[in-house]
């Protein structure tokens, strides 16, 4: 058994599972800001030079998962792992956000489409030469992810 | 608290936390297999269509954290969130990696970064739509992500 515990809050427009944008990229300039608790701040030094963060969370709301998953992108069953959906073994949540200014321990961000309230866990640097891959394919979610900015949540994860 | 368990083992070539790559851009062919535990093997149905993927692991050789740390690409300390060095409050580890392909449950994988032994914690598709980001600024580490290749780790962290 591994134990974490939260390091911070992340606040976001989104109160309620239904109607929230389903990943980063389909939440463009939706505001939040990440609260840094007082005893993890000192780590935020030359944070700010990024303009791009890295953000694990834990999906609080999840309870308990399924192997075959109904992706909010797609009609077929899809096996989880190869989805973002989050009821998953270990509910850790990955969002690539754009980082505008940090104050007092508040990080002012965009992009972001994760539910108000939710537990931070890490904070990474955004870098491409290590995040950015070239040449990619997307398997099932190749027709599906360019009409991601169409699509909001349901609550089929509830 | 939150509390995790392993699904899964990365097994890597890497047994020693010395003379590793420090990251997988800088670690290109380098072969591993992924072992996903039998309970969870149903989840990996259509993930082979994705030719990148993302894992969060356990950084399960890490005791404790420092705020301010020098990490491997840099001579001056910064702040352990502008960093990717394994001791952290919550010790998840992140790494993009190349799929080759499934085959009982094993995940052939490249450009491994990854300590031989390393629990894994959760496998998600790699989609340049969510994760890729373009137009970034990369703070301390602007200088120096060029030559990450020509990097290796030593036992700071250990």
């Amino acid at each position: 058994m591994i134990e974490l515990k939260p390091i911070g809050i992340i606040h976001s427009p989104f109160k309620d599972l239904n109607g929230m944008p389903i990943q980063p990229a389909a939440a463009a300039g939706v505001k939040g800001i990440v609260e840094v608790f007082e005893a993890y701040r000192a780590g935020l030094k030359d944070l700010e030079g990024f303009s791009h963060i890295i953000l694990l969370y834990h999906f609080h709301r999840s309870q308990g998962f399924n192997l075959n998953v109904v992706p909010f992108m797609d009609s077929e069953p899809r096996g989880l792992f190869s989805t973002r959906a989050p009821k998953r073994p270990n509910p850790i949540g990955l969002s690539v956000v754009r980082l505008d200014k940090i104050e007092g321990g508040m990080l002012y961000i965009q992009n972001v489409d994760i539910l108000d309230g939710t537990p931070l866990l890490d904070i990474k640097p955004y870098v491409p030469e290590f995040d950015a891959q070239v040449e990619v394919r997307t398997g099932w979610l190749h027709a599906a992810r360019k009409t991601v900015s169409d699509r909001k949540s349901d609550d089929r994860f509830k």
